[in-house]
């Protein structure tokens, strides 16, 4: 891992959002915005901004605020996404199918490049832009592909096996939906994604 | 909607770690745990969680900490989960089925009880629990199975269609997976899901 202060997620999350922020108000063509402008148009917290980003330097001006375009190439290159980050999808049924064929994950730096799935019938047909390989491909595939992201989209009962076969491949990075913990490993970043907790988002809005 | 004091998405998505770390503690028949404690077991801040806390009144012991079992019950109620919330889809696609199928949408106080389709060839076709429906049937749909979360897993150019369709029959909370930003409407509620901040967050970790 070249890149790793400890920044939490919560920090890289929100440095996401202000990037997307930044990256509207280029296409509006806004050339400066004050940390009090950003904060307000997106709904965002000010003083959230300014701590989030004195983390990694100077970045504004005082009284003039950001130059929108300089801040998103900075933010840009923190978040390690001015280079391509290649991705292998682990599990081809209907999450991994909608991944490889998901507009973000095959946008700017990212690119699903490859996927495996142990099911005989899938293995040789097409989806998104690669054609399916059985799970002893894996290896092969990531240094042929430059592979640095895995996405687990095996049922529960293989996320550990198809996880262990990932980090044996090589890849350091890993985006598990399988809803299983994984053990750490050392130098691999796991991330799960827990879509239920947006639900549970909107149910205290619907209240009790 | 009976139950918005104004709380952040990231206050909400804390509250929901928080749940799920205590619902493991039971599992563990841990009874009660300080903060630090909590924290430490499972990787949060102390201080977030007493602040957070402390947003809905009065939950710890001082000296004893924090009853495990009522403190569950406590956020549970607090976060609507108490009750029964089921989902209508929209788009029932890769993602779509996905979904309709996923664990965590199928468990505790949420269902999946009712998805639509424009495909004919699709509707009248079973997946998860449900048959599928053409869109022109999500009012009567709704009205039969009370459900109260919309879910927009439609391509991006039919979002705002589907989006005021089940906003017309009563739907007042929206998990949006199109990408496509959706125009506020008074009393409804809608939560954008980009699944590319989790790629972002580990490109991070890569560096650039």
């Amino acid at each position: 891992m070249p890149n790793t202060p400890e920044v939490s997620s919560l920090t890289l999350n929100r440095l996401s959002i202000y990037l997307r922020s930044l990256r509207q108000l280029e296409e509006e063509r806004v050339a400066t915005i004050s940390s009090q402008e950003l904060a307000h148009r997106f709904h965002l917290s000010a003083t959230q901004i300014r701590k989030d980003l004195a983390q990694f330097g100077e970045f504004g001006i005082r009284g003039v605020g950001y130059d929108v375009a300089q801040l998103a190439l900075r933010l840009s290159r923190l978040l390690g996404l001015e280079r391509r980050h290649a991705i292998v999808i682990c599990g081809i049924g209907n999450l991994g199918r909608a991944l490889a064929e998901y507009w973000g994950f095959n946008h700017g730096p990212f690119a699903v490049v490859a996927g495996v799935d142990q099911d005989p019938r899938k293995i040789g047909k097409r989806v998104g832009t690669f054609v399916i390989a059985a799970p002893d491909e894996i290896e092969r595939l990531v240094r042929e592909t430059g592979a640095e992201i895995g996405v687990l989209t095996v049922p529960p009962s293989a996320a550990r096996e198809s996880y262990l076969a990932l980090v044996d491949a090589g890849i350091r990075a890993v985006l598990n939906f399988t809803l299983q913990r994984l053990e750490p490993r050392p130098g691999v970043r796991v991330k799960n994604v827990d879509l239920r907790i947006n639900l549970e988002e909107l149910a205290f809005h619907l209240g009790g």
